[in-house]
């Protein structure tokens, strides 16, 4: 009971802060010796904070107001990408208090040294961190990849060229190995939390080379009976198309992936990041760029239509690189779901760019630990 | 907590009852003392019943065994379909106690005629019911057709040519309305309830005239954002294939639903039971029937990708009439699936026939009040 009620009044503060005792006691119902108490212990833990005497110009006695510490507990995420590293550090407000995002090119070199450098860079992250007063309360990293049942292995990141890769076993002996996530799972997460989706239930697509989605229902990650939900990626697009990587035919990825729009495209033996390549010339106003894009919209249109036929997403949200595409992807993205959802009322504003873009997994990453502080503070003191 | 434990004591005896009292204070973890004073309280609300003293031939005393009752409190399940009513009741311990299930040209007659008919064979239930000493507590109507949010009104049932029908208005005023479901979603509650389904996790399709599933997720129906989830029918399997009666292209009931598949079979103009009719002709060997039913199975696997893909789920279940066709569907289906679910482990085993076919919704509708009174048993009180 005790567990729930520091809950209840620290997500009081949070959603509605700053609070003084008083105006708290009031809205949680409970009597304001037993919110004194429960306050007393949530100061203690260095959840909250307890402001300067204010009057706020209302008749009563002036409150100390109470709000989440912004030098307490703190979550580390962590990322490694085809292309980059990350490390984000995020107080219990939700403020971004450290944020390195740099370029590494992870794909062809071995993961020990891939995993050596973001160790380096999450020390630097956690001293910088430390200076502003905050304690890492737990670590997130995100992989592009399936994670084994353990959650301890990453089984398959194509895009990394990762097989079976255990990355606590690359973690020095003196620190905590991060917990693994998959990237497109927290990007979701992080568009529910931090981006400027309410939906309770959504599909967040993440494209970039591949192209995966998550399911969030009830606010809540959706993984499937065995953890291989929101394989967007390898939804029957054209029943006899073109044979995918995954042995499969017609899937998405052959019409939407990074890779086949480049082809459409007609561009050729580009080394740099090929969604940055594919939005300059669409700004650019090339021509069969933007016929290749309006291609791939369609596609994912398709692919979506058994999405929420299924499914009946409040929202679905094009993220990951591909949010920078959304100019060009989402009309016919839009046209495509408008012809094909018919059985069932269609609202195209269901279909949204993501606010987020590339941010959103690295984000996710670090709200994660400050997530699960808010909802049950008492397991800090575990 | 009492209404807690209430439901913990109830669940556990549905579980592993007959067992004394002791038994079950060994099990639940409280009191001898605290249990029989639940216990008096299930026996006073007629939910439980306890048996002769008797010796188990293990030392020590003798108890008095406790089992639910099945002279008490009961589920009335209701049923409108094209082409039949049905009525159910279940009692405490799951057993189906009165069950009739009739044919009824529904699609031809006025609903309030069909509805009147319906409030008489569930008179007739409830008055058999009575008889063997069952109290109907509650009372669910299963429909083929879509629900208005309020539940009250049924939207759309093509298969019925109902639109906007609200049964309570056919109610006689006497008698309590029943509450109303959507008839996909119960057959699939039925075949985790008491179908040989035990997966936490499934898609089961109803198909006949109409192609739907229900997305059963952690054990709890899985309705969508706004209650449209399960709309297998209309995935896309052939991009550009023939228009569907919604308005998009390609979709499954257009080779899948019974209509299609009798065209493909070039059986013409019979009056009878559609997927009976076909079964026959498959049984007898007709080759077009048999080409026809492969090829639906084909189109299913297409669709079934999609929602493998998505979903993850840990069992597919052909349900509803076409578990009568499952022999020579199942084969393509699988096919189809192991050929195109490629991306993610695949276990043929996942797909797999009804136990309980067409008699899944009425079952459901019955066990729906049975279920809620076992995991809430206080409710009764209320």
């Amino acid at each position: 009971m005790r567990r729930q009620n520091l809950a209840v009044i620290l997500s009081t503060v949070a959603g509605s802060g700053p609070l003084s005792r008083a105006a708290v006691a009031k809205r949680v119902g409970l009597t304001r010796t037993a919110v004194s108490s429960l306050v007393d212990e949530l100061l203690g833990a260095r959840l909250l904070v307890e402001g300067d005497v204010r009057t706020n110009g209302k008749v009563g006695r002036p409150g100390r107001e109470l709000a989440l510490n912004d030098r307490g507990p703190a979550g580390l995420g962590l990322e490694v990408g085809p292309a980059h590293l990350g490390v984000c550090v995020v107080d219990l407000r939700g403020a971004t208090r450290v944020w390195h995002r740099v370029p590494a090119r992870n794909r062809s070199r071995p993961a020990e040294q891939v995993l050596a450098e973001l160790v380096e860079l999450a020390a630097d992250g956690v001293r910088e961190a430390e200076a502003a007063g905050l304690e890492i309360q737990g670590s997130v990293l995100a992989v592009p990849g399936v994670l084994g049942p353990a959650h301890d292995t990453v089984e398959h990141a194509p895009n990394l060229g990762w097989r079976d890769v255990v990355p606590a076993r690359h973690w020095p002996g003196q620190l905590r190995a991060p917990e693994l996530e998959n990237e497109a799972n927290l990007g979701a997460l992080a568009e529910r939390w931090c981006g400027a989706q309410t939906a309770d239930t959504l599909v967040h697509i993440s494209a970039e080379t591949g192209i995966g989605a998550a399911l969030v229902i009830g606010g809540r990650l959706f993984r499937g009976a065995g953890g291989y939900a929101g394989e967007l990626g390898h939804v029957p697009v054209h029943h006899d198309g073109p044979r995918c990587s995954c042995g499969a035919r017609g899937c998405l990825e052959q019409y939407a992936g990074a890779r086949a729009v480049l082809r459409a495209a007609g561009i050729r033996g580009t080394h740099r990041d090929p969604v940055a390549t594919l939005a300059e010339r669409a700004r650019d106003g090339h021509a069969p760029t933007l016929a290749a894009l309006a291609q791939a919209g369609e596609a994912f249109g398709t692919a979506l239509t058994s999405a929420v036929n299924l499914f009946d997403p409040a929202a679905v949200v094009l993220g990951g690189a591909y949010a920078e595409l959304s100019p060009w992807l989402l009309p016919a993205m839009a046209d495509e779901l408008a012809a094909r959802v018919r059985v069932r009322p269609w609202d195209p504003d269901v279909l949204r760019p993501s606010s987020l873009g590339r941010s959103a997994p690295l984000l996710g990453a670090a709200h994660l630990t400050v997530r699960r502080i808010l909802t049950d503070p008492a397991r800090l003191g575990e």
